[in-house]
C-alpha cells in the first residue's frame, strides 16, 4: 500500500509531465506557425508537412505517454472503465500517426521530382515504432476487451503488453528527436549553429526527453501500481490489477 | 526464486544480446575502415573523427550495457567483487567516451575554418547523457565504494541508482542513433537514399535499437533480480540485492 507522501510524489511527477507536454505542443506550434509557415494539404505539399512532426509527437509521444499513465492516475475507476479510455486514447493516437505519415508521404511523393521514402535511419525507427505500435494495439484489444479471451490468457500477456507499451513508447520518443535533428540539419543546412529556430528546435527535444523520463518513471514504479478495487473482476487477481 | 525455464531464457536472451553488440561492432569496424578511410589522430583529422562513433558505441552502449548485466549474469558471486567488476566496466566506458569525445571536438576545432561545438540536438542529448553518466558513476562509487556511507543512505540510493543507471543507457541509445543519422546526412547529402553505405549505417541503428532493447529487458525484468547470497553482508538486506 503506498503512503500519502508517495502519492503526492506520483501527483506531482504528473503535473511536471502535463507541463513539460503542453510545452512540446506550444513550442512545437510556435516554430511550425512562426519559422515554418503554418499548416495546408495536398495543394500545398510544402507546408503539408508540416502536419507530421506535430501529429506524431502529439499522438505517439503526448496521447501515448498520458494513455499509459491513466491507469495509474484514475486508480480507483472500475477497471473496464480505464481499459476502454486507454484503448480510446491509443486508438486516437494511431489515428494521428496515419495521417501524420500521410503527411510525410504526400510531401514526398507529390514532389516534382519525387523524394524517395524510408531511406533514413529516421524513417527506418519511427516506422518500426507505428507498425510495433499497432500490433500492440491489436493485441491489446483482442487479449483484454474482445470477449472470449481465456483468462489464463489474459494473465499470460498482461506483462508483456505493459512491458512493451514502454520499450514502443521509447522507441516513439527516440524517433521523434531523430525526425527533429534530420529536420533541422534538411531545412537549417549551414545555419543550425547559428540561428534561434535551431535553438528552438533543440529545446523541442530536450522538453521530448524530460517528457519521456517522467512518463516512463510514472508508469514503471511499483509502488504506483494501481491497486485492485473491490468491482474488479475478481478472477482476475493481483496480476491483473496493473 | 526463478524456475530452471527463466533462467535459460535469461541465457538465452543474454547470447542474442551479445551477439548483437558483437554485429554492431563488426559493422561499425567495416563502415569506418571501408566507407570512410580508417582510423587517425590529430594529423589527419577527417580520420580522427572515425574513433568518435567506434569508441561512444564502444563505451557507452556495448560496455555500459554489459556493465549493468553483470549483477544478474554472475549471480552467485560475491557482492564486493561483483561491485569492482562493475565499477571498472563504468569507468573503462567512461574513459573511451572521454577518448571518442576528444576526437570529435579535434576534429571540429582543428578544421580549417573551425566548425562550431554542441549545436545539433545529437550533441546536447550525447552530451547530457555523457554528464549524467559521469555523475552516476561517482555517485554509485562514493555510496558504494567508498567506505564510511551509512548503510540506511546506501538501502535509499540503490533504487535510484538502478533507476538512473537503465534511463541514461537509454538516452545514451538514443544519442547514438541520432550520432549514425546526422553523420549519414552530412557525410553522404543526397546519396543516402541510393547508397550502401547508408544501408549498413541504418543496419547499425537498428541493430543498437535491439541490443538496447534486450539489454533493458534484461536489467528491469524483476524474476531475474540477483539474489542475496550467504557472503553478502547481511546487514544490506534484501533491497541490496540487486
Amino acid at each position: 500500500m503506498e503512503s500519502i507522501g508517495s502519492t503526492r510524489l506520483f501527483l506531482f511527477l504528473y503535473c511536471l509531465s502535463c507541463l513539460s507536454a503542453l510545452t512540446i505542443v506550444v513550442l512545437l506550434g510556435v516554430w511550425l506557425v512562426s519559422f515554418r509557415g503554418g499548416f495546408a494539404w495536398q495543394s500545398d505539399i510544402a507546408h503539408e508537412f508540416n502536419w507530421h512532426p506535430l501529429l506524431m509527437t502529439l499522438g505517439l509521444i503526448v496521447l501515448y505517454g498520458n494513455g499509459m499513465v491513466v491507469y495509474r492516475l484514475m486508480r480507483y475507476q472500475r477497471k473496464k472503465k480505464l481499459k476502454l479510455i486507454h484503448a480510446s486514447m491509443m486508438i486516437l493516437a494511431f489515428i494521428f500517426a496515419v495521417i501524420g505519415l500521410k503527411a510525410v508521404f504526400d510531401s514526398h511523393n507529390l514532389k516534382d521530382p519525387p523524394v524517395p521514402n524510408l531511406y533514413s535511419l529516421h524513417s527506418w525507427v519511427g516506422i518500426t515504432a507505428v507498425i510495433l505500435f499497432s500490433m500492440q494495439w491489436i493485441f491489446g484489444f483482442t487479449s483484454f476487451l474482445f470477449p472470449g479471451v481465456t483468462q489464463p490468457l489474459r494473465v499470460a500477456y498482461l506483462p508483456i503488453h505493459v512491458y512493451f507499451g514502454v520499450a514502443i513508447f521509447i522507441l516513439a520518443t527516440a524517433a521523434s528527436l531523430m525526425g527533429l535533428l534530420e529536420k533541422a540539419i534538411f531545412s537549417l543546412k549551414d545555419n543550425y549553429s547559428t540561428s534561434s529556430e535551431g535553438i528552438l528546435m533543440n529545446c523541442i527535444g530536450m522538453m521530448i526527453v524530460i517528457f519521456g523520463f517522467l512518463t516512463t518513471m510514472l508508469v514503471t514504479k511499483p509502488q504506483w501500481r494501481r491497486q485492485v478495487v473491490p468491482e474488479d473482476e475478481l478472477l482476475l487477481g493481483d496480476r491483473l490489477s496493473e
